[in-house]
């Protein structure tokens, strides 16, 4: 066999304890504001039968993106691209006995076959915020509201982020009623807007133009609209439209200010059938789209399933540290490590475990050094591992019963019992951040 | 399309809000106490290159049971059936940068293709300990105090399970220098071993006497022993026996008493060098082996890189549940939701929200049902949720500021303000418990 390889899989990362620590900090914001709101953490399996996504998934991710294989036992499965549909089959399975609304989340890895790109990967961690058993805006105004929460417990102000909205019936009435466009034309409209920030604008113009003809500055103008009362009188006939106005109204009424129309707001998932939105950074630098969501009423029909209102988004864990440090918003962060006891030699390996014992039953997070390495290697070591104090264990220490620690950060030293050691480490803030 | 089906992929669980939460409480036991004892988290990619576990996992998981297959850029690619080989490969990327002793921890989901068996799933969860750069004996005691401290946490006592020893090179020891066996013996008597507890007793010893004949005696003492005390003087010959004789003694010095020694422990990986243990239930009803593990010293010679000594276990999450189900362990689990607030009817809707909000402020932990159903109806709705308590509101207390909260176990009701109501619930103990 040739030489294995201690790369990687192509597309994926390792999560060495500095990175895991970051990627811990974002799982817990997200948890903490989830379950602010009430909603509780479920699960799936990895893999789906493939059909599952074939049914509202999209083509191009099933066809190009999916990691789908046929089993020991002939089955054609799939590694989740999404967890939508495997929330939907959950909520179909039981939907006799759960009680609405019902307001769940998850953190799955998902795994697409993306060609190797600048911040693409094959694997990611997502957020999933899904709210089923409310029609009303209420629903939509509620996830919203979670995003921003996330945002802003992130360290995130309104300038450093918008909002952006969209509605599917919206887009239907101003093709069909509005623009009065064909089925045909509707659709590559559709596609057209979709690919509207990965074009030359003068093209994309005359694409329009082609499309629209004589209407095409109407359409055009219905583009430059942010705000809702900007759009014209006409598009109020449609419920989507009052729908939108609505839903801003309850946000800004909530605190949530930084919500902006576009009609550009797609959203990649066929399953979608309401409201759309999608949160960008307002950076120049970073003008990305970070995440988004929308309203889902009819996933639950590919089981035959009575139908449930929906309305969800998903957080992905690159984006969102790609934002965190174009905005200079990740902590430090210390190991969960709160205190290294190392040995002053090998004479007092048994005196450094004897304490280390005791300050663990005192609910204390302590990794010991008994090796015979000298005592600046082992303050070097654990200052390298981010452990924020060290107590060295020697003659003295083990005779008095006293033991000097030091923050190393500082240089400070200060000399306790084992009773005193206890009472300052759990009074120690950084490890509540931790853990 | 034919009709899709709700049920989970064969082998594998959906993990409701009420599963999730004692899978929460299982991996929150396992966090706990390896943070506890100086490991950090770290993880690697579900996929690695399928060489990575040809190397050393063992032929029959590689060959049966590995869900492997080809990515669309022609690479063989398998699900990661174990952790312990990604493991090795991120030490083995920066072992000139890491300083020793590393002590790692993860909780990695892990794919088997199982035949349809009880209690054999194809997607399980197993925490994972590892200890590397340690070759005393200090580092096996530290690894099974671990184990030892993580069924304690959860509640079990000494008489409930057993950690039973042994020793790779003393098996050879056994093998050669005391039985002086032919490599092909030694090597059917291994597995014959392996397979005693799913043979005919017997049957075992039969064959057994075929391999061994008049030494069938000699060697059929060896596996009453229990105690190493008992064992043959001359195996104290062997530094493997020393070793087992000083980790008992070290063992037995931090508490760990529930020890014995027992020549059937082998372990199913290739990779083990040294000692190895296996935790078991006492339960005559359930007397299954919990969980294992053991020492390998050489596993990152398969990248080519330097030796380093490492100690672990992998403990899984099906095991565990069973036990404690077995002994009765499970605590209740209330929802993350700590209060449902219901709005009287639809047109306290906004008050309902603008309670909830404030709650939030505080860190409270609320979901809020302003749906048109009765009151009554909600209620239930919070109770089924596991969520612990009812604040109502309507026209009364939207006047007054007050609020009454209901404990929905005993019935007591009290009215507060919304500071009031704060304190009470960040008091909350069983708050603590499930975040």
């Amino acid at each position: 066999m040739s030489q294995l390889s201690v790369r990687p899989y192509k597309g994926t990362r390792d999560f060495y304890p500095e990175d895991m620590r970051l990627q811990r900090y974002i799982f817990e914001v997200w948890r903490r504001v989830s379950e602010r709101f009430g909603y509780e953490e479920y699960n799936a399996p990895l893999l789906e039968m493939t059909d599952l996504y074939r049914a509202k998934t999209g083509e191009e991710i099933v066809n190009e993106q999916i990691y789908n294989f046929t089993d020991r036992g002939g089955r054609d499965v799939t590694i989740r691209p999404e967890m939508t549909p495997s929330l939907a089959r959950l909520v179909a399975a039981k939907q006799q006995e759960l009680r609405t609304p019902l307001r769940w989340y998850s953190i799955p890895n998902l795994w697409r076959y993306e060609r190797a790109q600048h911040g693409r990967l094959r694997e990611h961690w997502q957020l999933n915020i899904d709210l089923f058993g409310t029609s009303d805006v209420s629903a939509e105004a509620e996830v919203i509201r979670i995003a921003h929460a996330v945002m802003q417990e992130f360290g995130a102000t309104e300038h450093m982020f918008t909002i952006k909205l969209n509605h599917r019936e919206l887009m239907s009435y101003i093709f069909g009623d509005y623009l009065q466009l064909n089925v045909d034309a509707a659709h590559r409209l559709s596609k057209l807007l979709d690919r509207k920030n990965k074009m030359n604008q003068d093209a994309f113009k005359n694409q329009i133009a082609a499309i629209l003809g004589e209407k095409t500055d109407q359409f055009m103008a219905l583009l430059e609209v942010e705000r809702l009362r900007d759009l014209p009188e006409q598009l109020f006939q449609s419920q989507a439209a009052q729908q939108l106005r609505e839903l801003a109204r309850v946000l800004h009424n909530t605190g949530v200010t930084n919500i902006h129309f576009d009609l550009t707001i797609q959203r990649g998932f066929d399953y979608y059938t309401g409201t759309v939105f999608e949160v960008f950074d307002t950076n120049p630098d970073n003008p990305r789209s970070i995440f988004g969501g929308g309203r889902y009423d009819d996933l639950l029909s590919i089981f035959q399933a009575k139908q449930m209102p929906a309305v969800g988004f998903g957080m992905g864990d690159v984006g969102t540290m790609n934002f965190l440090r174009t905005h200079e918003l990740i902590p430090s962060l210390s190991s969960t490590t709160q205190v290294y006891v190392a040995s002053l030699d090998p004479a007092y390996a048994e005196e450094a475990e004897h304490v280390a014992n005791q300050l663990r039953d005192g609910d204390i997070n302590v990794a010991v050094d008994t090796t015979d390495q000298k005592i600046g290697a082992k303050i070097k070591t654990a200052d390298k591992k981010n452990i924020p104090r060290v107590v060295i264990v020697g003659a003295e220490e083990a005779k008095a019963g006293k033991y000097t620690m030091r923050e190393l950060s500082s240089g400070e030293e200060l000399t306790e019992d084992i009773a005193g050691l206890r009472i300052i480490l759990t009074n120690d803030a950084t490890r509540r951040l931790n853990i």
